[in-house]
């Protein structure tokens, strides 16, 4: 039986923006497993309460019931020890670990300035409200006024990679020579913004800009083919 | 013939603080070889001119001489390969290099807010007015001002600390069961500051009290027994 992944999805069945399943769908396809996504909207809560869980990504692999991104790396790891590894080794995994906080506090919130009513655009019609009303509550402002500088959002994205383009001018991946589960926590990063809004993120000769490419080109341009905006 | 290191020295030979020569003496007990240390000041340039470099650490193994904290970490684990590895391998290099500009971007400018007026008072006299014009120039104000808050810098270097926490209530080390390269680097800013200032960094609460703890001891409290402030 495949693995099935619990996957937000836009108006559009196939518009797939959370940066937090981008990086499980990475995982899985790294370890060559089969799985299934199936689309959820952020009001269907009462689809995934099996798993004790209000938000996506849930992944259900057989009796294994799993939700939150990093767990289900976690679980991917350990449950197939024979795959191709995601973590390179415990060393790798507590310095990922830091790389995902590092990145959801000082990547997201810029982000999310340049893309929120992009983002707004194209979730599905029966999430708007939601969308709306749980975001106005977390950033203490209309979304509006929140998105009203979408160019300032840019600039402070780009300046918050700053620490990352000496690591990949000498490397092609975070993970060194091959990509691991740091590439899909900034390829999600990537990939919610890509998949959502027009925005050009990255200059050509930036060193993102070329491992983005890389990344998107992974198994036969798997996260590339995803439905969004050209980069 | 042991190794050698220009260690940056204050106005005692035995007051070492410099962050960056921390990150090499750890990573040298780490891999249990012998060496020596030369106590260097900043206007000893002539002194490491055959190096090539203007700044400590630098290394001297035989015929080997490597400046640059970095290249003598890479060094050191590609020289003694046989020896307990710093790195956990590719994947952990990579991120230990994005753990190191983010640690020198993130954490020293709040810390330097909060030690510049207790290192001036450290360094040696012959390096005072070198000292002071460097650092000047570089924060485009005197000592003075730009360590007029402490307290303020002790706060904002706290917050910058925030996406480590989740990872060392859930890890011994930065390096997962181990310490690693990544651990030396970030003992490497607390010893900058505690062998130069009696400020206090951190609360007992904090699970970085606690991770500080662990690595001031390793090896028989070597970093620890280094001549400084209790913490």
């Amino acid at each position: 039986m495949a693995i099935k992944l619990y996957d937000l999805a836009g108006a559009e069945d196939d518009r797939r923006f959370s940066p937090y399943c981008w990086r499980v769908k990475m995982a899985l396809m790294h370890k060559g497993l089969a799985f299934e996504t199936l689309p959820w909207r952020f009001t269907e809560k009462d689809a995934i309460a099996f798993a004790n869980s209000t938000t996506v990504p849930v992944l259900v692999d057989g009796n294994h019931t799993v939700s939150d991104s990093w767990k289900i790396a976690a679980y991917l790891e350990q449950a197939y020890p024979s795959r191709p590894a995601v973590f390179g080794g415990s060393d790798s995994q507590a310095l990922t670990y830091f790389f995902s906080h590092w990145a959801v506090r000082t990547l997201h919130p810029p982000l999310m300035r340049a893309i929120v009513l992009d983002l707004y655009g194209h979730v599905h019609e029966k999430d708007k409200a939601y969308f709306r009303e749980s975001r106005t509550k977390r950033y203490g402002m209309p979304l509006e006024q929140y998105g009203a500088d979408p160019g300032k959002g840019v600039a402070d994205f780009r300046a918050a990679l700053e620490p990352l383009r000496p690591v990949l001018a000498e490397n092609d991946f975070l993970s060194g020579k091959g990509p691991g589960f740091a590439d899909y926590i900034l390829l999600g990063v990537f990939q919610w913004a890509r998949c959502a809004s027009p925005r050009q993120l990255l200059e050509p000769g930036d060193p993102l800009y070329a491992w983005r490419g890389r990344v998107l080109e992974l198994w036969g341009g798997y996260a590339r083919k995803a439905k969004g905006y050209p980069v």
